[in-house]
């Protein structure tokens, strides 16, 4: 078992053993206050998103913009929001990784061409932007960003289009792999979602009749926006002062929305994909529960992500559910651990244990999904050292075993445990009594129970939707290594 | 009902309607690593205090300060703990007010005296420290800060003794009121409870043979240190290189200790007063659900204060329970609103309904306490906006009528709605469909199930133990007003 | 005279009425410590640019790059530097107007381009960038910064050519107007002047075998370098592993050296375009005494810009030199004005009189350029009320009559004294007993007693040697006006 | 010459080998902007402390503070200054001295007693102060900074006086030393200069009848005050609504006003113990040139303190004046050197030569005071490399031998070059051709032709007008090395 990964770069840094979400958009047109509603939207999705954070406004005549690091509370200020001026605007939060980041990353992109100005927000990852960037690079474009959106406005510039929606199609239908978009110009605001539909898209409409695009529907509930629908997968949905206009410009594909949504990702209070979080996630702990019951004293979630599948648990095995574990919410990006080492210290940093619910008891502990096993690990010896009599951990989801390439930061192939050892090791390391993971078929049929088909799967199956490039975990590493931070 | 509260202030500043705990305190001595463990139980107790944090070490010669606004993890750094040398550290985190915070009023105090350098941290409020301030002023005395705990180290230095235990044990027998302390000096740490033993201090010990004294049990967990007791009411303990002493320098006096940790404050994972708060909270859930019981399909929390309890009443009443709120973590301390009203603002910012839990239900929402009713009000109109067909509001404690003056910053008597209106005025300006409260008797004989009596209740029963100065409400307005905020 | 500039917009925004010089360059090539002397030597050239500063490092695999608003040595701390690795280096200082500046506007740019990454510090100003960039946008290329410098880079990746210095000379031969360069890739650094050789640019090389270019030649003294000689006008020099080439590419042009550079930029211990600016400043203020006596007692300098011509008038004309204006050097970029009119404010921050210098005394006051004229009113009322009896201005140049193209920040004509106003009426508005300006020629014979002709004088002269676009003063407002200005 | 200090500590920290003054202050009472114009006046005397600076304004009811670590005009914004309401205010500036330098630190003090509210702000040094404070400490004080001025507000506090003017006579009856204070109470302003009156302080009226008083009149000049008279040794100027009252409440003392005022300090465009500091310092050059001829072809100063003096020498010679040294104003407060070690980089940081002004040139540098020698020797080598034939070193001042308790911050004797050097010592190490101080006859003489007797000269002489204590030198390093700097 030598090839476990090991914990020792944890001193300082806490980072989860769960896969991150590449960011949150939102765009709201027709809105005396644009930009404050945005920023709203932006705060609630901030799950999806930690790293930095921008609005892009339009007056019609001019794009004003604002961007920093950090948490949206903190970026916006009254006064900045204030010169966010003019009744449309586009959001972004990115997701914080445990590497460098920068400010010059931040997004929306705004950019000035021959058709304007242009700022651009994106969820997803292209899996062709390495390919498409340096055929542009060799026509003699230049890049400023190390993102991958920053093909598709190159591309937009470069389409001989000189109306914006035929430039979007044209550079969208050059590019492949996962994006949900916001596009706004000085005077329309674009929402487009890719073929496949990887990453979720609403839409809705406030009493005053500004139309409002989000990634998850807690944006509508704290800006007052009715839902309408779904954003179609292939669909571009434009708006302007004449009204809301459809069209699909690609060929037809096959859906594959990211489960992972369901899984882990999205907020409980959310909808996405037409059907409640919540409802899901509780159906796959029901499921869970009905497959791989155990005789057990007291289910426990790690919380916040594994609460309500947990809870789905409790509800079929008629285990009573109880909060043994209690999360900080305090954490920062790194802490000072003492040289006499603390045990579990990575976890308790997080995680506290509440010894009279685990004591002496037989305890299922349910978690939404496994990465590295080295923060399961330490919750699972300190529930050992708490008095628990036997730990049996409950998966709601498959093992996952491969990487994601459409938006989501899931450790590499390596890295992964469970695409490198057998359930039986996955056991023995995390030192269990049990273990089991919902299978591909149950989680399906859990999750269709609210909602059809057309799923993504391709980090439990390896079955990937969209071909992507061989050599595309590089493309990360593009600037990162020798870029000195900016002061922010 | 026009003397309900009103809420037009919340416009941009996100305030709950809870009370707020006056800090948390922690002190080691005899560690290699004074001042990291220090942090760390500091960042666990994080909860008693969002304002300010600072920390004090000795290393035998001199006290190394340093002290910060905001939250443990972004004030200490790597460097800033290795500069606080030495074996031996205490700790202080301040809590945060809706008001005016000044870096000056930070703790621990440090100041120079005949008696050598000294630092104190202090958990707790005087009720006399206004009457002997303005007499330690008449004699000569220059105040620095408006906190009360400064009058405890101009009385030490003024009492004529020559040696620190005395000179602490005189000043403490001249204040009345609350106080959980720690002092270090050049070669001693001493904690100190006072006669009442109003606020918890509890007592353990690392393998490597520290001593470590803090608040709650939570700060020991992350430390690996051993829970050996509860520091006595009234009890002194010195802590030197020839070991630990206990000294009961004051005439005996009711234990009063603070049943509102149980109800409120404390986290769920830490032991106070001897018994799991976890318990207890379950205990008072239980109670509700006995006693107070309703018809409904769900039981919801208002999170993450009342989840125990809400689990509690679950259980004893068989109603399902559900996360029916969501709450946002990545609350900033203002928020801009659009002019364009958002319905129930200032709860949205922090709560968000899963429609789908609550919808065509009839709803149990049960919560610690209510003092204002501002953000219930707010919770239960989002609750019965998602669909909710009944709504019945439990509390897990009896009403809170009256203010606190031994440490907790509960509103006014004026401020605390049932303080000035009958359970029914209540139930109507919250618009529920019932309301119950525990009794006071009901709460105690639920907390005795695990813990026998001495309770302070007075914020139930303005029954208060000790006995206070008239005009302590104006106490704090001391500097408040006319400072101008020093740079962060 | 209701024309004369009003100055009520000084309330709280402390500007000069002298012109701003864009920006200083600085380039090294085979040093052990290429970063740590690019930042000595902008810290030496502070007074070309305080608006921003950067360095780009290649450490021949990589370009690191660092940028901060501010002066130089408060934007790069030692952990900065080291970061910046290699042996090479290049480095820029921005000027600060009084506007709006923004981070993504610091130089020096680094893009990434099929050349591989390249980065450019650029002096002086593009005469015909607004076309190319609209000709460049046509054919799909995307901005994201407002210099004009950024067009150079566009072109560079645009000309078909696989070379750096093929794509180089390509690119500029499609511009015209100003520029000094430094161009840094992995392994070359490029500098270039020019072909009218507005800017100046000095070659040098430290004992150490390290090639080093700067704008002036302080920058060699911080730097141990030894000057050996200018880039010519038009010339390009490749600096490689392999030695120094030196090229020609442009077709020659007439020399246009900056002679504002002599008159008040470079600093008096520079030397530029061959000559030292101390000898150069002199010799104007000689000029200024022998052709423009006056009886007086008592000469005195409007510091520091004029201190060596008046040294100069002082020299010729035997009048006792002074230091008769006291300059501070702690002024911030705004200040705040009491309600209460301060006489004089907004020269008062900056200058006071040595009340006995002046009082009962026929003074000679020496300026090198007067713009707005709104200063030196107030100066001499100043003077004025010290007691002086009798005010002779003179000033070391001709009229400023019209704006520069090629990299000065001259006001615009509206707002040039001299260009809407006789002299008298200068007179008059200054309330000076006499005015007297260098004549155009007097000027050049002062210069050319040490320095051969080949001067740009259109500021003086509306004599342009290189043709610019009509519009050009527009250019600047391209984002300014609708940029939310970035956190720093 | 062994002995010599060395100078490798300067690698990162850039310091002056000039004393450094301690402190400006500033009152003004019934004035409609009282802040503001302290603002202007501070920002005036930036040149007598860079460390901190604070303002405490008085609205009749109370005292508003704001303090901050840097510049004038950057802690003050229009924010700030707007919260600092009242028409009387007193402010200070801080000296910024090499080592650790805290907020805690900053003057004004503000502090609560049983007299009210009462700030303090002070220029000069108690030399008992360490005595006076430890039996405060004996008493049962308590103290907060380590500033000496706070055993004055303690003996006010102690005084038993019930009216502020008897605490404060009684109190400064206690202490020894150097003061020139401001204090302000709620509705007083109260202005004192020590019985000796070593440290300036004038006292001016504004048109709208405010009282201002201030360490120089160059804060007069900003403010358009007119300077009334100096406040006298051993007076105490009274202001409140009722007017304006004089006491002289000390027994008479040797008048003992600080001569190194004139030769250094002050600005010279301020008028001092009633006379201009630029006329005083003319006068010692012109002795220097009388009593200390040299054959040369060039005078030239150390920029800016030694120009007057230059200037002098210049007139009584007849050798022509040339500002061969440029100066940066630039400089930060740390500097990154490389490795490869910069020939005079201390020097460099700061100085520049002119090489075409002394290239083949006889050289007189005249300077006004040598501490350590370590810059000169640099400055000096600089010169020399630049070409000089011969360099004569004339200093206009005597040399300094002794260390300064009142308010001065002069190093060391071990470290003072001429306390433990011959001058041909001294002329060896600097490598000068000819080096000659003032003799301390010729330095009275000097200043008398203007200003009667009356000075204190013991850092030429050891001749300390004012007994102290023997360990005076470690009081400053009482909490100096212990404490961890606060944020700011």
């Amino acid at each position: 078992m030598s090839s476990i990964p090991n914990t020792s770069s944890l001193r300082t840094l806490v980072r989860d053993d769960k896969p991150k979400e590449e960011c949150a958009i939102f765009g709201i047109f027709n809105s005396q206050e644009a930009a404050n509603f945005t920023y709203l939207g932006l705060y609630s999705m901030q799950h999806r998103g930690q790293e930095s954070s921008g609005i892009v406004s339009s007056d019609g005549e001019h794009l004003y913009r604002y961007a920093g690091m950090g948490l949206v509370a903190n970026i916006f200020t009254e006064g900045k929001i204030r010169e966010l001026t003019g009744t449309a605007a586009i959001g972004h939060n990115r997701y914080s990784t445990t590497g460098a980041s920068f400010l010059r990353n931040a997004q929306p992109l705004r950019v000035e061409s021959h058709l304007g100005p242009i700022a651009l927000a994106h969820n997803g990852n292209l899996v062709n932007s390495w390919e498409v960037r340096s055929q542009l690079e060799k026509e003699g474009s230049i890049f400023q960003t190390t993102i991958d959106s920053e093909v598709i406005v190159h591309l937009m510039a470069r389409s001989g289009e000189t109306d914006l929606l035929s430039a979007l199609s044209s550079a969208l239908k050059k590019v492949r792999g996962a994006y949900s978009l916001v596009v706004l110009t000085k005077n329309q605001l674009i929402a487009v979602r890719d073929p496949n539909g990887f990453r979720p898209l609403v839409m809705g409409r406030r009493e005053d009749g500004s139309i409002v695009f989000a990634s998850e529907t807690c944006a509508f509930d704290i800006t007052d926006t009715t839902y309408e629908r779904d954003v179609e997968p292939g669909e571009m949905i434009v708006v302007d002062r004449t009204g809301t206009r459809s069209f699909y410009p690609f060929p037809p594909a096959k859906p594959a929305l990211c489960i992972f949504e369901y899984i882990y990702f999205a907020r409980p209070d959310s909808n996405i994909f037409g059907e409640s979080v919540y409802k899901v996630r509780k159906a796959l702990g029901n499921q869970l529960a009905q497959e791989l019951p155990v005789e057990a004293d007291v289910v426990i979630p790690v919380p916040d992500s594994a609460n309500i599948a947990a809870l789905g648990y409790s509800e079929a095995s008629g285990i009573p559910f109880q909060s043994g574990l209690i999360r900080s919410h305090y954490v920062g990006r790194t802490f000072i651990e003492p040289d006499q080492k603390i045990r579990d210290f990575g976890a308790k940093i997080k995680y506290n244990v509440v010894k009279n619910v685990v004591d002496g008891k037989r305890v299922v502990i349910v978690d939404d999904s496994i990465m590295r096993g080295t923060t399961s690990r330490k919750i699972i010896k300190m529930i050992r050292n708490a008095g628990a009599t036997e730990i049996h951990l409950r998966v709601s989801a498959p093992p996952t075993i491969s990487p994601c390439y459409y938006g989501i930061d899931i450790p590499t192939h390596k890295e992964l445990i469970a695409a490198t050892h057998t359930i039986e090791e996955i056991r023995k390391y995390l030192r269990v009594d049990s273990i089991a993971y919902l299978s591909v078929d149950s989680m399906h049929k859990a999750v269709s129970e609210h909602r059809g088909g057309g799923f993504c799967n391709a980090c439990f199956t390896s079955d990937y939707p969209v071909e992507f490039q061989s050599d595309m975990g590089n493309q990360k590493s593009l600037f990162k290594e020798y870029e000195v931070e900016e002061r922010v």
